[in-house]
């Protein structure tokens, strides 16, 4: 992962950047792989954005349907159409929601023509490329890996500002890294239990079977439970975090399917590998995330419909008879995939973090 | 809790067991407390039971009404009345479906007429009373708890086939116990997240705003997430059944309310002390469980679905990269609680341990 | 559709039946088309039934499938396979749930060896083969269609008793014409509207974006408002029921989805064309469905939990200010399918009509 | 129901409306009733606000919880208050979320100092005060209900603009009459049956047992077939639209409870009395709601989640076998309530109708 110093003194005077801002001209934006249910929502965040403008929703199939047709609760009135490398001219910006693999290719055509992106898939989430590749097979641009920022703003928020490219977190890695932040980076996490809650449409469209409603109502169930992807993203940002000397031995991270659309919880349950207060566990919560706009910390267990429809994250900290427990909830499809694509995208532009996201 | 020993032969003689038992005659049983969830259901599977006889069904509000009719799904046309003591003398058994505490009292009047009573609440499930005093309050029956049996067929067969007094599990210590117990056995548990996933009707009927329907729908959230009551009694089984010198040092559990009505998952995350292969594990649960009626190892993660409106719990061991995890699914009302109540009361009336649940 | 005495004598010596019957040798049955909802359902209640061998379940694709795999809520531990001719000579009975147009070849292969089949498709419900070809296509066994009896043992049990060949209402007419019946046989509908309302699993297994988890939750909508193919199954059945001259002007029917798995409510507004008092519809309710097993008059609005797993149909009958309103719930798997398939099938087999059914 | 002219010069010149607008100062509004979901709804929807100023938040009971604690997905942080006189004095407009006969002397109250008013309960929406009174009552303030202006802006944008109380539409009629009202102009209901659906937030907040999530999952029943109170709201208005002549002789209205949170379909089967064609449907709906910024008609039947968290109303149209057919979703917590009321009070402040809904 790159941070602001290692971007080429070419590509600053590359970029569109300069006379966007709030009241300034809107930002034109193109977002690929608009059928599913991330590009779909990070589509209509851009048209609602006020200093965005959509240019161009894409996909692979369904070309000429208007979004709105697909998605009738949404606003977005333009026509899917193939992805043209005529539009990447039109635009100095782009959400790609494309399948793992298949975005690091597109990805790369559209920096070589100069435009800010952000990367919905993993394709350049991992730092390590043998790990990528044994989870996600070949890496279809490793080059680009050096240049590319997490997109976590609350972690390295300038990072993101100063970024061409950005790998948008997964949604398990948002949550789970949130709660675990504030106790990783103090060396507090010895051995760490995460079981994850997500609604369906974590999983994405058009999955089958796996994802009908006879299927899922009125059920919970573990899947994956062993060999998640999720696992080395999550694993490799809180090694990054820990001090030295004070890694994570054992991480256990297990999702679960819950029978509702939008919505993600993890629990975690941590062994700090020595006695944490309730008060020390508030001063640190409070610390890391006081300032931060979407971030709250709770003095109940958050709950996914508390930040159903928002870019939010909701946190409680407590400490256990034996272990620290820390709940964080999100919206999947907002602050675990789209809503913090255009939160990335706003700081990438130098726009209000939050513009369009409330 | 007693083994059949230590009943005494004046008790032994007054048993109605004797002319009971399949294509004999029906035992009478009379259900206190049928308005809630788990006294209704109960009183349901006792109305549907070939060899027994649902006599009278009582509840201290709601007299007059047929039970079918505050449960439409459910069949037993008889109506509600206030438990009388005139009713005693007409049954051999009663299974007792009232609030913990409310309980004691009257499984201690019915124990004095000699009824086989089967306790649904908490009053008698632990054995050490000063933990009971504090999560529950005073104990309206002391000297009943030494003769009580804790009813999980899987663990205590015997016992329970020799018991006149039984304290039904819990519904998460079922899930949990059963998903642990052949690894409690081994040693195998140094450490242990429980963290335990169930539908709505868990918490019982009533609950006003916490269980409407507009605040559970669309959410997922823990609570309780500290001192939760069934914790104690989770850790109580499963210390009694760990060998000296490896007892459980950690046990955290808690629970989360999902969108659902009836069903649960625990998800155990084990930290063993030691590598164990999966090949160990899969021997361990075949070994434990191959021959029981109602236990289903299964090798793939069981949904809460697959043993709804059964008296079945699924259960799934894993390798895991650094832990064990087991995942057990029961549905709360039945294995968790109703049918197990019949699954006892079986056992306790010689017949066969599965009348009446399939 | 055939009545009793239209079938041959020859017909007649060649019945199975004989040696049938509670307490005799079980009648072996195969279930055809055993991975879809109803003839899964099917194939788990002929092997619970006490008076049935399932001898194979057989299906299209997914040989060597055990059928409690692909349903782990379901015990069937047979292996699907295709459908061998040979499998026909193994058995007396067969229940068919193939698609429609699908069903018919198959359904005159197994008449031809004279196996009792109850058939779940729409192939032999219609009189009227223009109607049928209008809305199905072409039909595959015509020659049939005069043999066939509509399976509504309300309507007609005699007729289904003495059958060889029993056409499985659809659901939604199962419903409506159990709701309508006492109306239609006074010639009291002049005009009627059915509004229904089913569970998502009414929809069939497989069905892509349609009944995808995210597309059916927190959502209601109508589908084929217009032309739905159920309402000429309704239309005809209730022109045989109405008197000469008293025929129904008039009759809407319109389906709705709504998120939930099994279910299924009919709201039925009828105006009969003269006053009648509740009592006079109380009256007319009361004689037609008294005496039978699986129908329940209600004094409340029937809803679909109420009968959910079960056989049951609950009817409600309202004089209201303008029109007469009746409702009536059944689990459309159940009664709806499945269920009454076996109800047929008890019949057929001079069985008890319940037996496997409560 | 008054129109603008009737009210006096006096109240005129007392309106506080001249300085607001947009781009002005905000407007001091007060919510009265926000704990319950459509007060709360209220209350979120001021705050956020562009050009309103959320003032105070009072209710019955809770005094002294953020709003944004009773309710963690909404953001207002004021407390709940108890409603006191001075309240009255420090804003121009409130909106009133008290129970039906509860409201009216409240609204007098706030009407008596010069109050714009929007009020949520049905106190004001009958202009038939014999009709209002036995639905609901004695009526706390007769005399306010001649300047009560109907709030349902499609139907009487301008009356709404000039009026100082509004009577917001009950949620079954806001959806029914837009439903309804291009035929009920042309006079081409001779006879409507409307079977309504609603979410469980229709019903309130703390209903107990009728809104237990166990009770409702699962599940559609009908409830209040015969007499609902909405009745002669719809009748009434569609009543005054309806040409000399051509009354509507026939009203069924019948609601029934769908297992979702929010959201409302109205399916209304309309006999004209004539043939009427499916271009002469389309061109009358398109006359009717063209320019209309909340109203879509589309050509596929509308779920109610396409207008979930909108202030939005699709509806679709049909020349159907025998009737025309109607179907209108809506949200009943926004174009059915509160979503509405702000969308009122816009139009009475001079504001854009649609400010602080999108």
């Amino acid at each position: 992962m790159a941070d602001a110093g290692q971007k080429s003194s070419e590509e600053e005077t590359d970029r569109a950047i300069q006379p966007i801002g709030p009241g300034g001209p809107k930002a034109r934006v193109l977002v690929a792989g608009a059928t599913g249910y991330t590009g779909a929502l990070a589509a209509e965040l851009t048209w609602r954005h006020p200093d965005l403008e959509l240019v161009a929703v894409t996909a692979r199939s369904g070309a000429g349907t208007p979004l709105n047709r697909l998605y009738p609760r949404y606003e977005v009135p333009l026509e899917l159409g193939e992805l043209e490398l005529s539009d990447l001219d039109r635009v100095e910006a782009a959400i790609v929601a494309y399948p793992h693999g298949a975005s690091a290719p597109v990805v790369a055509e559209m920096r070589g023509r100069g435009l800010l992106v952000v990367d919905l898939s993993a394709d350049f989430r991992l730092e390590d490329l043998p790990t990528y590749e044994r989870f996600y097979g070949a890496h279809g641009a490793p080059d680009l890996l050096d240049g590319a920022v997490y997109g976590l703003p609350e972690l390295n928020r300038d990072a993101v500002a100063a970024a061409e490219l950005v790998a948008n977190p997964g949604c398990y890695p948002t949550a789970s890294i949130l709660a675990l932040t504030p106790l990783a980076r103090e060396g507090l996490i010895e051995d760490v239990v995460i079981d994850a809650k997500s609604g369906v449409s974590g999983a994405g469209r058009d999955k089958g079977e796996a994802t009908a409603f006879t299927t899922v109502t009125e059920n919970v169930s573990a899947y994956t439970p062993v060999g998640h992807r999720h696992r080395p993203e999550i694993a490799e940002k809180l090694a990054g975090l820990s001090p030295a000397g004070r890694e994570i031995e054992s991480l256990t991270f297990v999702p679960h399917l819950v029978p509702l659309d939008q919505g993600e919880l993890v629990s975690c349950y941590v062994s700090a590998g020595r006695e944490v207060s309730q008060a020390e566990l508030d001063h640190l919560y409070r610390e890391s995330y006081g300032g931060e706009p979407f971030v709250t910390v709770t003095d109940f267990p958050p709950g996914m419909r508390d930040v159903r429809d928002t870019n939010r994250c909701h946190i409680q900290v407590l400490a256990g008879d034996d272990r620290i427990i820390v709940f964080a909830a999100i919206d999947n499809l907002w602050k675990g995939a789209s809503g913090q694509a255009v939160q990335n995208l706003n700081l990438m532009l130098g726009l209000d973090e939050g513009a369009g996201l409330s």
